[in-house]
């Protein structure tokens, strides 16, 4: 049984507050699908983008930047290897990084990448679905997807996983589930159409990094990225119908969204 | 003279329905100005992009994949490679594919990468305008861009080029024309602001992948995804005023379109 | 003192009506950020885009353009190098290019690539904020970032920039400034909106290649095209909430801004 989690709306709130107060520089290495629109995201909740992403300079901006996003959406043995430069740069200058790892387990390539990654350097959060952190956990930890079928089984590996890393895990789905090893936090807002819109997967991955540069406690920066993007995705889906006209909404929601209305509306336990 | 194709409003619905029953997994290797448009728009009509473009996964994905497109907008060397992988996998496992020749003609490389694609395996479907079907006819065929003049001609070479490779061959216009070497299919929606987004055609083939990966027949495949974008279209251009809303409208309507909809407005012939 | 620019209301209009009857072919070689976005930004006020930015094919495209944009936001090696052949190409042809010379000075590698190119050709017009103007002069004629500290100082390095490059030197910023190195023009149109849109300035930079490409006077080309984006602005934020509609409407604005009301509307001295 896993315990409940601490977090309460008020951290959210009050993470979304330091967020506006100092907007972080958040490094992406992202992929080619979803540059644009994690950028407009970032943009849209305060946050100050800077896609830097190759080796030449990956190193470098890491020391500068307040987060870092690593994600696998469409590596090439270019920005892999830029990704091991921030990673190693994230770690000697203490900036924290989100490793997002997308379609691991259903490719070899990317998922032996994500492997070494883990190896160099430790997350400070890695966010996936089901399937991702399931394959992650599976390389790691010798336990293959196959022998996972259930929501609270998911939430077992994400766990183990968080305390093999020494990461915080959180699992996005219909409920999010955000983990360090020990308690467990669920948020239940959002809306079908966030799996309409390509990158919304990929922007809260750079989200988490967002507001890990400005919360000490990873748990918090990622419940606190979650629960902004759907908190707003609650009001846009409200005015719009379909995913176009959504994704629209979402980016206005979220600069419209103010600290006290996402305690409010949040639903945490 | 051309007969005329014998794809029926039902068979364009009936692929609708498909599609949406049974979401096809769609690989994408496409350029950097249209990835994530082109993700937006399979989303919205029901399936799954999957934009695996590195040399290193492009085979393996292939095989997993419904259907793959290749086109050739930004292509690099990296990217090239990738191609010449993905349509070896899909040969291989039977995946039907898609070729976009963008710019094929104007630029040198690319002509050649495009012809050295189609010596490798037998697209599926051959998608393009005008001139980029006639120069990839030509230099095929020997028939140069310059001894083609009208409409009519231009449909002559596309089903000499179609009947040369054993493709369907899409040519995209005001009036789009598809063809398998014999009959010729023609549809008339759509609207002038289609050439006023970036990516539209690209998203199109993209489509043409995605129904190909769900019903057998190439030229209801080709026709079911012009149809679809071309309807969707003419109720998106109705509610806006520029190609900013019609391009999110857009999408909104493909969400949105049903089958029993598409077969009642569709104008083929 | 600078003297003012003898650029009109009546020249901008001009312009604009020029890029409308004599669409331009414009080369952008950019970042995976905002390809798509300026893409869609010169389609929308007329102007025919066209990303060919792999070393292959780069030169010889910059022979057939109108104009070539060359934006440092996410170099490559593969890239660098086509940045490097298209303005050998558009030397040789005569082409009008611009150089955006993205977050020049705050990284290592793209300012010693942003110099380089500096070296081997002169552009047209080197658009930026005012640290990327400050740092790219301060590598060139030795004058530090650290002594400047007012917009005043600032344009007094542009306008020495002006001349050592025999450019025009374009700085963005609430109040824009444009400078041939004598006078300086100066327009205050637009919205604190457009810094919270990701690749609003790289879109600016293609604009003026687009107006380079149909106007002789460069200081008229890059005050057309930051006129046109920031009148049209204004309309865009009077009918929208946030960013995400800020952009769609940016797009509808374009297409819909007339000559006459560009001109009337502007504010330049």
């Amino acid at each position: 049984v896993s315990s409940t989690s601490s977090v309460t709306p008020q951290d959210l709130a009050d993470a979304l507050s330091a967020l506006r107060e100092r907007p972080p520089l958040v490094q992406c290495l992202t992929n080619i699908v979803a540059a644009g629109w994690t950028a407009n995201v970032l943009l849209a909740v305060g946050a100050a983008p800077a896609m830097v992403d190759n080796p030449r300079e990956a190193r470098e901006f890491a020391g500068i930047a307040g987060g870092v996003l690593v994600n696998l959406g469409t590596p090439y043995d270019d920005t892999a290897r830029a990704m091991h430069f921030a990673i190693t740069g994230a770690s000697r200058s203490g900036t924290p990084w989100v490793l997002d790892p997308v379609a691991v387990g259903a490719l070899g390539w990317r998922t032996s990448v994500a492997h070494r990654l883990l190896h160099e350097a430790r997350p400070t959060i890695i966010r996936g679905n089901a399937s991702e952190i399931l394959a992650l956990a599976g390389g790691e930890g010798g336990r293959g997807v196959e022998s996972v079928d259930s929501p609270e089984a998911t939430i077992a590996v994400a766990k183990e996983l968080a305390k093999q890393q020494k990461s915080v895990v959180a699992v996005s789905g219909p409920t999010d589930h955000i983990t360090d090893g020990n308690s467990v936090a669920r948020l239940s807002n959002g809306h079908p159409w966030l799996t309409q819109v390509t990158g919304v997967g990929c922007a809260l991955g750079a989200l988490m990094a967002a507001f890990a540069a400005v919360v000490p406690d990873a748990v918090v920066a990622a419940a606190a990225a979650t629960a902004t993007l759907t908190v707003a995705a609650d009001s846009a889906a409200k005015e719009t119908r379909g995913p176009g006209g959504f994704a629209v909404a979402l980016l206005d929601e979220l600069s419209l969204l103010q600290p006290a209305e996402l305690a409010e509306r949040v639903r945490i336990s």
